[in-house]
């Protein structure tokens, strides 16, 4: 059977160069959408595809694309990538893997010397960790026709400024109308950013569903009142409130089987240690596979608000901020990937993905899937984020074997 | 019986007059300890006690004195007082009230040219509430021979201030010791900032007993996780141990009868809304009239600490930051508040202060007693803080009966 042969050096030594732009001083990078450190990084990105000969272009949400020409130019395109933003913080891997095994893929075609039968393009969507602006996935959202370009140009960040007029000012507002590049399959390589792989002892993971998630801020008020004065019996403790819903969900969650329940962000005010509070705005974050489980855990969650108001004679308020359905991967490039790792004699497992990705978007538009490798104790967003050389090389020569049996190429030289 | 005029008006008018000091635009004023604002609210009370011709002294930590002399300026004196500083965003009752009650008293004394027997000294205690310079009642601490007064001058402030330096900067860095001034009784008046009078539909408050306190901070160390990926079996959620102590000790407080219990201020990190919290600081206030029900009420919370810690996987330190005893405040005192007011046709009940106050430290070195007047809906440290007139005349004119029977005046001219 062909195969590629995939650079990995050079591909480990780029990952590590392209975690060097945007250091913090803090052990991690911070490379939000749309500032000068992105810059940075995307100037980087662009002078390594010129560097492979590819025709770059940049859309109006400034999504890069790094296009290696095929035979038919007009056919829809193989894409491969993910994201070069980072959360604040971060670690090297999230999603500057998934862009630069592409182009090792990429390098790799052109070192065989394959004119591939379509274009294949390896692409880095702008703001897909949805810090600065939200939502997130921002990029792929618009290439697949889930929010207008000119609506998320217009996102006002959480520093104040307009999406637009920061690419603008970064020189990445290109005049490509997103979806212009019709993608015929879509590949995704990226680290797991969970413990599943690890403790699995599994190299590969072929991933194939992404869970539903569900955002939602609770508003709660109560009142606000002296800690040393106020009868127990004649509170209005906003704070326990959250506390009950907090401990409630997370027992729902645990009990639950499949759905996981996050409260990762609470304000509380006025904050002070002898005043009851007055107010808790906090998140809830709710993932499952199955999205009828979604749904179920948010109404538990609504019968908690409620006893909760009943009970401690306090107000809630709900807003969504986010409701991504369920997705299922193309199940043929979910088993092409089981049967490429199989081939290369990596241990190779089905998963499932907890976090959203780019794949998720182009999921609507294209056949999806994606390949995890390990990430050391599941630990994301963070500068302690690793995944052995190894375990790195073995991804993408699994990405490398599914692009050449998805272009039909392992086929041709036999 | 004999019996003191005091002057309503001109007590209202400058209880407005303060109110009006250092208001901070947001209907509220804020005269944090030893700032400029609290220096304009000083300086105004000391122009006040010169209109008396009282003697003023400043003692090193700060506290004014007004003193009018007595027959015997040898003898331990009768002090009345409280403070003059605020929290954030303060009502104009708290504290003020007290000082400004005493004045009404010295003042009727010199109208009806009586000279008592001791000295009659007014006190405003420096930095009672404790926002800007910790701890709280810190004026009244030293004077009690809680903390050496060089101790609580080198107190670093929430803004990186020394408190020593900064009560020179606003010239009230005095040179008497504190305790110079030896109390034979101390009184203080103060509205309630709670809701028991005005539920009970009550005019004054003879307060019997002061609850006491204990002020925890715990720090609760879990595992920052993406929420997407990591199974509800696999985290370490600072922020669920946090919710479950919250939650178990307000129903350990609820089902107690007596004890109080507030987790008032919580800070999260990193406080994302999709990745598990690392950890937590929490405060915990527990206040109970009896001592043992505090003790038992700490107990009761270790025990769940401890929980928390095996069932979530957490670590938890806790750190004392106050623990002030129960205080019984003296029975003759105490006596004579309720008989007062029954005089003058006042309803009145026994009660116990659920706030701190300086009577606190006071009743370490001299039999002290306070009179509450209603606040209404019980709200304090905000600026809908209120006392009707009439109910802020009736205190005044309590505490006026109760120094004329402390100084054996009312029998003599019977």
């Amino acid at each position: 059977m062909t195969s590629l042969v995939i650079d990995g050096n050079l591909l480990l030594a780029q990952l590590g160069h392209l975690g060097t732009i945007g250091q913090d001083g803090s052990g991690g990078r911070t490379r939000l959408a749309a500032t000068l450190a992105d810059k940075a990084g995307r100037d980087q990105l662009v002078v390594w595809m010129h560097d492979l000969a590819l025709e770059v272009r940049v859309d109006t949400i400034g999504n890069i694309y790094g296009i290696l020409p095929g035979r038919d130019r007009h056919a829809p395109v193989l894409m491969l990538g993910s994201h070069i933003d980072t959360v604040i913080n971060a670690g090297m891997y999230d999603g500057c893997y998934g862009v630069l095994a592409g182009l090792a893929v990429q390098r790799a075609l052109r070192q065989a010397d394959i004119v591939p039968p379509c274009d294949v393009v390896v692409v880095a969507f702008t703001n897909e960790e949805g810090v600065r602006y939200q939502p997130d996935m921002m990029g792929s959202l618009v290439v697949a026709g889930g929010m207008p370009a000119a609506a998320a140009l217009d996102v006002i960040g959480t520093d104040g400024t307009r999406l637009g007029d920061e690419l603008a000012r970064i020189d990445y507002a290109g005049d490509m109308q997103p979806g212009s590049i019709v993608p015929g399959a879509y590949l995704e390589l990226h680290v797991e950013q969970g413990p599943m792989l690890e403790q699995a002892g599994v190299t590969i993971g072929a991933v194939a569903h992404l869970q539903g998630i569900s955002w939602q801020q609770l508003t709660i008020t109560g009142q606000a009142n002296h800690a040393g004065t106020t009868p127990m019996t004649m509170r209005r403790d906003a704070g326990v409130a959250a506390a009950r819903l907090t401990a409630g969900l997370y027992d729902y969650a645990l009990n639950s089987g499949s759905t996981r329940a996050t409260v990762g962000s609470m304000q509380i005010s006025p904050n002070a240690i002898n005043v009851i509070p007055q107010q808790v705005v906090m998140t809830v974050d709710i993932r499952d596979p199955d999205d009828t489980r979604v749904d179920a855990a948010e109404t538990a969650l609504r019968a908690m608000v409620d006893t909760c108001c009943r009970q401690l004679g306090v107000d809630i308020t709900s807003e969504r901020l986010v409701r991504f359905p369920a997705v299922a991967f193309d199940q043929t490039l979910v088993a092409r990937i089981t049967q490429a790792a199989a081939r290369r004699g990596l241990s190779c497992m089905p998963m499932i993905s907890g976090a959203g990705h780019d794949a998720q978007m182009m999921a609507r538009v294209a056949p999806t899937a994606m390949i995890f490798v390990p990430s050391r104790d599941g630990i994301s967003h963070n500068p302690a984020e690793y995944t052995s050389e190894a375990q790195l090389l073995a991804g993408a020569i699994v990405l490398a074997d599914v692009v050449l049996q998805t272009l039909g190429l392992d086929e041709e030289k036999k």
